[in-house]
């Protein structure tokens, strides 16, 4: 076990997601030696506050990453195809939270609670997955190893801070106009239900293909029977997803919820006649993912439907991008 | 055919559904000779307008129905159950927006498009089916009827206006008051995700439970299978569906299409590359059900993944009950 300090670079630190992952650095008490932000021109200049200490944003450059041992990406796909390779030239791990690494052979996808091993065997970067699949992942992984999955259908219930700032920025600007300013997009999202990006023959969503590719990845399961509508909602944060599944094997309810109720991560919150169950408002700032609503499917052997939310900021991006940094910490996976 | 104008009654008038029954008669043009407007004392002397004309809701007595034909209910469930049979034994044929006489084997659950020949075998009161119900059969129809289906899993994106005035009312509140103020219950709805009331050992919602049971009724199949899971959110007017089911028989998507497209009462809006797809807003003040989204589910043989939205106080209630009138009117159903 290493417990010595490095040095961590936050890569997009404007962000929403950015500026979660130093208030989780901090929060999580992770050892760090030297800190420093980065993002692009227009965000350099910009002043954070980390353990009671003012730092300023970094325009990032090719040698932005010599003297960084971690560096956590949450700052678009351009970047992260520009300057990950950087990055890793310069033996620094890269943690990135976007989609473009996350289905390459060469880099592990991981969330901690789910497939922490897949973190060694990574060749400069470690992707972590969509928001939506983590919360999935964490609450199948119980499900998964004692009672196995036959099939899932999974429809979400997603917060438009997955859009980041400017989704936040639309669904306040419509809500104080009765008139309803559309931002991009043909859709207002104020009181409404919208789809992300479609532009797959399939018909799927961008976020639909995610989470369908990067769940069977991390399961190390490549035949997973999945189905999923991914559906954007006028909330501000936490992602929930109603999920149908059928197990392989008989399982009771009790036996479920105990599995559920030990694994780390996961909150039971399974006790609807008392109007216990998750929330998505319930669920934002924390860093845990929470299950409820356990019910037996009658209309098919092994059915069960269940409830999932999560902080799709925190657990579904930047409590997650920390807690690989942690392993790769810990394990003193920088030789590679 | 009977074109004579009858007497219509409303029954809780002053209520968000009783509102928009009086405002389709009108946009209907439906052949009112009299119309009366009754409620309870407490909305008895609010004045609402029909044609032009102003009229003052009524308080409602034993006496109320000896002069109407058709009277449509949506006053709450001791109305429904107190004064139906009061109405019936006026001879005035009541058509029930309410819950409590939906599953009576006597008493017929309608959606026009779907079932409209069960109307036919009343003894006095007819049904109108549960908003998420109906928007659910009209989709489902000309598929069951021309793939057959073998099982569907349902989950549901409902406008907080399905709990009446005092649901929007909360919304509205705890949208100007960061604070949050909780009307009943313990979760706030704003920018939340919320469950219908669940009172059942199975750990259903009652809305579960009613569009479980009800689709199978107005199917005529006992046997459906079905699994369904109630969402409530914060949006104003329309409910969205997505429907993930197995069909019976192969089926290509654009035969699918065709079907659908032809089917009267449903709007195909199925061009998602150009963000062409159904939304609850899209919806809202209109009477058709919209359908889109439709892709193939590959975890399954003959699977399939669709969106459908409507208006939930019109096609899922007041259209509805007055197009059950209109069978009712044209008919002649009125000796029974």
């Amino acid at each position: 076990m290493n417990n010595n300090p490095v040095n961590i670079a936050i890569v997009g630190a404007g962000g929403l997601v950015g500026r979660t992952m130093l208030k989780v650095l901090e929060e999580r008490n992770f050892p760090v030696a030297n800190i420093k932000l980065l993002a692009s021109a227009r965000s350099a200049g910009t002043i954070l506050t980390f353990k009671d200490k003012e730092l300023i944003i970094e325009e990032i450059s090719d040698s932005s990453f010599e003297d960084v041992n971690i560096a956590l990406f949450s700052a678009g796909k351009d970047v992260s195809i520009n300057y990950a390779p950087i990055a890793v030239a310069s033996k620094c791990v890269v943690i990135d939270n976007g989609s473009y690494w996350r289905m390459n052979e060469k880099v592990p996808l991981v969330v901690p609670e789910v497939n922490p091993e897949d973190a060694e065997r990574h060749t400069g970067i470690i992707a972590n997955p969509n928001c939506s699949t983590i919360q999935l992942a964490v609450a199948l992984k119980p499900i998964y190893d004692n009672f196995g999955i036959n099939r899932l259908v999974v429809s979400t219930y997603q917060s438009i801070s997955g859009a980041g700032q400017k989704g936040l920025d639309k669904l306040n600007s419509e809500l104080q106009n009765s008139d309803f300013i559309h931002g991009s997009g043909k859709h207002r999202i104020a009181f409404n239900t919208i789809f992300h990006e479609i532009t797959e023959e399939s018909g799927n969503s961008v976020e639909e293909i995610k989470m369908m590719n990067e769940l069977r990845k991390i399961l190390h399961n490549e035949d997973l029977r999945i189905s999923v509508t991914c559906v954007r909602l006028p909330i501000l944060g936490g992602h929930g997803e109603s999920v149908n599944l059928v197990t392989e094997k008989h399982f009771e309810l009790e036996d479920l919820r105990d599995v559920l109720r030990k694994f780390q991560g996961i909150i039971l919150a399974d006790d609807p006649i008392n109007e216990t169950y998750p929330t998505v408002s319930a669920s934002d700032g924390h860093d845990e993912v929470t299950v409820g609503r356990l019910r037996i499917d009658e209309s098919v052997t092994h059915g069960l439907n269940m409830w999932i939310t999560a902080d799709n900021l925190r657990k579904g991006a930047a409590t997650n991008a920390v807690q690989i940094a942690e392993i790769v910490q810990t394990k003193n996976l920088f030789n590679y």
